[in-house]
């Protein structure tokens, strides 16, 4: 293995893409976002392309946007992440696995107990990407008419997270010693019983399942705004960030890691992925003409309720081809909307414009030759602004074999990207340490 | 096939054994309760006797009861079920694969979405067994303090359950149409939005995954009291019933079937599976020297502590060789600790003898040869005790095996049981309908 920096792939798998037109391509599966069989097929490329994980976004709900956009959505029907991913971890032998649970609408003894199962199931391979649920749709599903305020959620969530973790740790590794001559199952004084009560949750534990392979499964998180931030610094492992301008990218990069650092963290502990949506072809021209036939087959009504999505509120109404109006402060995802907003005055586009971005897709994306490509992402890994992509892909089955093809061995060739796993567990391979047992420290 | 009655036989497999001391039996694998790949090798063996269902009950806690036995449980750790259940989905093919999932201390949209998910992933073999949770140690993990009282369980449950499976409806089975040419992923007049608001819930809807392949996964409960058979009769699909004499098994299998054919329910459409501890060998005396190896392996510290767990008090301060004394009502399970004082008035047994049979499993079980165990189950079928059985095996692998080798090929010579799976579906397997979409009819 070369001493170069190396990068790290994540792939964005649900939806199966992040275009809202994936679908609609020629030679696309147009259920791949709910084929099982279809999934297993990504999931093994994705091996083969020796990816770091397997991601999982999640939503709660069918979203609640106009039906003329929602009825051309492809991810209306979608699996459970944490039903799907221990059926990956069958069919797959390397590939991390991470999913997305919420602080919010789901309860600490469940998230901890679900995910220590899977990382046991795929022998020390899942990860959890915890969020905090910003989509209003969702509180509806889970008898709350007013969403949960921003900085509610993110003290709710900082909690939620010390008590899976304290779960976790409630059985030393060497816990469960099976003496069948004696007829004892585990040694009582390699169980700890957690005893939490806090402003939001009241737990005793233990957790009824032996410490993770990982010791924990990898943490993973997505929020940006500075709540969301602080939250990584202090807990993150991994952060699958928003793309943007590189020196966005740089400055997001400096200052995660950097709150990591003064948190006495090790910032190398903490992997920062852009989400980034990757078009391979030939030749560049090429790769543009599949990018803007992709971006043809948004239907315009899409578009608008892309855009809503993103602003927190209805676009419908606004003058298509004026300026974007101020968009008040509301409860959803703070960073999303910036982003947009941002984009909006600094390239002065019309609504009619940011409709079209939105709903084709309208973060950071390379569209090239193997070679082009690799030379922007070699430039982000090496000029401080990530440590490597969350892969978003055009379209399935083509798009994702594309990049495993053509991407990653010019990637392998630089001495980029791995040729082969270094390790059998998801932190192995990301070069992250195994944490230590809080309440059994010596192992 | 032989036009007979016949038998449906579910394997009760969490723990993978119900006699505490199995880990300890000669020849048994001591960490299958928790062993991924030995899991597996046993769900195929079930499938290979062409078994109806793996069935997983749960706890959500690890029990709490006195250091001296809980050290000695196999069953402190235990994956959950909705995360295992998906990943023997993938090494199986017809088996069907019944989870439990607690309507007091889960939310009906996140059950919703996961059996179907878990649905669609197995083409058709999920089973939720309702339950509403009467362990104590479960709410202490869950934000309470004293446990939710019977009656309020049961009405929360109802409408749990109504929520459940009118999220499951939020679908026309032809709902997603996937017109690429035109770009609509879904018809909108397909898709309804629930919309419930009632006294436990609040939920709007639609779920975000298509109706499951069966309509609606096969609805298990496994409630005896007044209240259990009650909502049984309402709901239920399949029935996880006590053992207990033959006699009362028929006053139970009367009592529900008539409970359900009094609300114009097909009593067919509702199958009664006890619980059986079966014990095979070649020879009768050689079955009951298993069972007495397998008894004698109990520690006396387990056993007192199972009765504890049975009676819903602590029975380490009885005299062990008194009577049972009176036993206070509590907010428990009732049925449970009612067939225990039942027992030991009937039998004159003592605290000793009771916390014997309590530790080694003081239900249902058939010991002898596979004639004798046919034999019974012949009776139990064909008096009108029963559907079929749950089948709880001695010990692992052996004693699963012997099933599977001995005790099937009896039961299938004599006509009681298929010798292939009648159809792909869990649904096709028992016998029971497909039900029609509330919200769309015709379809």
């Amino acid at each position: 293995m070369s001493g170069k920096q190396q990068l790290r792939l994540g792939a964005f798998m649900r939806p199966v893409s992040i275009h809202t037109a994936w679908w609609r391509y020629p030679g696309a599966w147009p259920d791949a976002n709910f084929n099982f069989r279809h999934i297993a097929r990504l999931a093994q490329t994705l091996e083969r392309g020796k990816f770091d994980a397997f991601f999982m976004a999640d939503h709660l709900a069918v979203l609640n946007m106009p039906m003329n956009a929602l009825k051309r959505s492809a991810t209306t029907t979608s699996f459970d992440p944490l039903t799907l991913l221990p059926a990956l971890a069958v069919v797959t032998e390397r590939l991390g696995l991470i999913a997305t649970a919420s602080t919010t609408f789901d309860e600490p003894y469940h998230v901890a107990r679900r995910f220590a199962s899977l990382d046991h199931i795929s022998n020390g391979r899942a990860g959890w990407n915890l969020v905090t649920t910003s989509n209003p749709d969702a509180a509806r599903n889970f008898g709350l008419e007013e969403h949960v305020e921003h900085a509610a959620r993110y003290a709710k969530a900082r909690e939620f997270y010390d008590v899976v973790t304290g779960l976790w740790d409630s059985w030393a590794d060497d816990a469960f010693i099976r003496d069948v001559e004696n007829g004892v199952y585990f040694d009582p004084e390699r169980m700890h019983v957690l005893n939490h009560k806090g402003p939001h949750f009241s737990v005793r534990g233990p957790l009824n399942v032996a410490r993770p392979v990982q010791g924990w499964p990898v943490i993973v998180q997505a929020g940006a705004s500075e709540a969301g931030r602080q939250i990584a610094a202090e807990t993150a492992e991994m952060v699958f960030a928003a793309g943007g301008p590189i020196a966005e990218a740089r400055r997001f990069y400096a200052d995660v890691k950097g709150r990591a650092a003064a948190l006495g963290r090790n910032p190398d502990h903490l992997k920062i992925l852009p989400g980034a949506l990757v078009v391979v072809a030939g030749t560049v021209a090429e790769a543009r003409r599949k990018r803007d036939l992709l971006d043809s087959l948004v239907h315009p009504d899409s578009g608008i309720a892309s855009l809503s999505i993103a602003l927190g509120c209805d676009a419908s109404a606004f003058d298509l081809d004026g300026p974007l109006p101020d968009i008040p402060e509301t409860n959803q995802s703070k960073s999303g909307r910036q982003r947009v907003i941002d984009r909006a005055r600094r390239e002065n586009l019309t609504v009619r414009q940011l409709a079209q971005i939105a709903g084709g897709y309208g973060g950071l994306s390379f569209t090239g030759t193997p070679q082009t490509i690799a030379d922007e992402m070699e430039e982000w890994l090496l000029t401080g602004a990530c440590d490597g992509f969350n892969v978003m892909f055009p379209y399935v089955p083509g798009g994702l074999d594309d990049f495993v093809d053509m991407v990653v061995p010019e990637l392998q060739r630089r001495g980029l990207f791995r040729t082969e796993y270094e390790g059998r567990t998801l932190r192995e391979n990301l070069g992250l340490p195994r944490p230590a047992n809080r309440f059994f420290p010596d192992r």
